[in-house]
């Protein structure tokens, strides 16, 4: 197998882009990444989405964005893990490059929630979970989240407001962010103020369904240096999956394929969590930051607010997570999300992360989770010059 | 890269499957090619599927499957590209193992379109076309190759007659094959009195809306022997696109990806058309078969359907294609159709074809297309021992 790096990345903002369609969005993050990796050309293209098809009545998106970035002919595929999608997408392409079979590959990720916010979006976040055993019943994406959040506070004597400074770390980051959607910090008194949505889920809990696009450039990284000179290795990837019900998990509490992704991820890139300078997870709500948190590693179990009151998550903190707004003050378009958190780790990992700057971020993680912890892919990201 | 070869097969019967829901018939596909392989884990899933969010209201099918089969945990995930979903979750299974990450890998290709065969299966089918170029003007699925078999008609001065022997072909060898939708012969007069659904193609033009599944275990061919003494070594893999909307193409009546692909895929596999035993063609309309026929050489432009009123595609012909029913007599489930062809192919290298068999097939040909012609994969196979 070759050693892969990320020669090129591109973002839209994150936002309601009434304006622009699927693929004119995911045009705009795929050419910008091309630009930055002055290729002109590809071998394949792996797109991530999950809802198109409900929402835009548009499959094949493979094909689609391939023709109209000017790809026509190349291999292209969607890949598809719930939210998790384009962190399988980007999978794929790794896997791809690493093979031997192609050489330059672009993973692109692309969603657009907001033309159609009512039921069509809810009815297919929720495709993310088990249809025949939990939406039957009625439950929404954010109620499974919720009745998580719900034992959680429980058994560890905890209260909503607890959970804090996961949001408030989220908006001060994203308020330094042009790309987020919500470029604006928030008070502790706002969070704990905030409406209830599914208790004890509040609006600040949640991150926010949006449009947007994300795209990286890969290849083998002996290669790299002819079309960058800050490339960035991928030091580890690993997939890992667990029941979509979330009743059927061995510890509704335990995200055990974070922690198996994680591991395995460690294993490859040959770190652990006390060696990484940030850590982009996936704080769908922020129930889900505090379990990836103790699943990989940085906090024992029933502990990972601690770290959120401690202070221990912000970029001065030991670990800084959500370093661009994470998915709460960035946004979440969710089949595109896992492609903002890699562009963000390469943006950190170049020095290009603007008054979100690590100082001298050399080793990098993202974690995407699909579904309420059935699909959760794990990369490991390393500065290699400089 | 890594030599691969198959080692087992699976299949449900295509039909109507009300008792059975999307994770049942993957399962018993996936069951099964389990047990042929003799393997009770794998390293990797990958799930082809196209509607399950819009007919089923289910995403996150790598995980779901996965976890269904008993195998909890497992990297999963779900590839899509329109009709030719099962071909492109082959085909990453495929890298996965050539990258030499993976070594025992399992595709499975589902889809489940009779439970909603009204609205939701028509729109869904009709998002493998381009929702704001195509379909917003109304067509239909079947409209968009009526099209394309009207112009072919056209221009080379032929009636809807001269395809008649695509669908009494295909209609022959399903007769014989237990799993096929249509197990019955038709005559050419049952052809042309056939029903038009969109002119000119009627009834006995179209594959069958259908469920199945189909699955096959992969790995190393170094490793094959271990579990089988009869693996089939995959010897070309491509995948090629083109522009989603027909009017769009350069060339309506020419398949460039069938042509791309296939001549990759010949490439790599170092043979041509005259050394292939048999053809598993896409048949979804009588007209795609034709148009498969030209562009992967068979056949001059214009010329496809000489073959078939020549006798050439039957069993006993220059290139048997549809040897167990085609997507028009075994049925056409989507998203799985793809694997239903590599099974099939899988069967006559083996020798297990039943009455259907070639004496003596030794190398095969797949190719799936999605769309009507976006995507299109080629697979080239070969019987190693015996």
């Amino acid at each position: 197998m070759r050693d892969v790096s990320i020669i090129g990345i591109g973002q839209t903002p994150v936002g309601e882009h009434w304006d622009k369609s699927l693929r004119h969005l995911a045009y705009d993050a795929l050419a910008a990444a091309m630009r930055d990796a002055t290729i002109e050309r590809a071998d394949a293209l792996y797109v991530g989405n999950m809802l198109s098809g409900e929402v835009s009545a548009q499959a094949h998106l493979g094909a689609l964005i391939a023709d109209f970035a000017g790809l026509r002919g190349i291999e292209a595929v969607k890949v598809e893990a719930a939210c998790a999608s384009a962190s399988a997408a980007f999978r794929q392409a790794y896997i791809g490059v690493a093979s031997g079979l192609q050489d330059i590959v672009i993973a692109v990720g692309v969603e657009k929630m907001t033309d159609d916010i009512g039921s069509k979006v809810t009815a297919g976040l929720a495709s993310a979970a088990d249809a025949e055993y939990e939406v039957i019943h009625g439950v929404s994406f954010v109620a499974l989240n919720a009745l998580i959040m719900q034992r959680y506070m429980y058994e560890n004597k905890l209260k909503r407001e607890d959970f804090a400074g996961f949001a408030i770390n989220a908006h001060a980051n994203g308020a330094r962010n042009p790309n987020a959607m919500f470029q604006s910090e928030i008070s502790r008194e706002a969070f704990v103020r905030s409406s209830l949505i599914a208790d004890p889920i509040a609006l600040l809990d949640a991150s926010g369904m949006a449009d947007g696009a994300a795209a990286v450039v890969l290849c083998p990284t002996e290669q790299a240096r002819e079309f960058s000179s800050n490339a960035i290795r991928i030091k580890g990837s690993a997939v890992a999956t667990d029941s979509l019900s979330v009743h059927d998990r061995r510890d509704p509490l335990w995200l055990q394929a974070a922690e198996d992704s994680a591991q395995r991820a460690y294993r490859q890139a040959k770190v652990g969590p006390a060696d990484l300078d940030f850590f982009e997870l996936h704080d769908a709500f922020t129930i889900m930051a505090a379990l990836s948190l103790e699943a990989t590693g940085f906090a024992e179990r029933g502990k990972g607010t601690w770290l959120a009151r401690d202070g221990e998550i912000t970029l001065e903190g030991k670990i800084p997570i959500c370093t661009q707004g994470g998915l709460k003050a960035r946004g979440h378009p969710v089949g595109a999300t896992g492609l903002y958190q890699i562009v963000e780790a390469v943006q950190q990992l170049r020095g290009e992360a603007g008054p979100n700057q690590i100082p001298n971020a050399r080793l990098g993680m993202t974690q995407n989770i699909g579904g309420s912890g059935a699909t959760i892919i794990t990369h490991i990201f390393e500065r290699v010059n400089g």
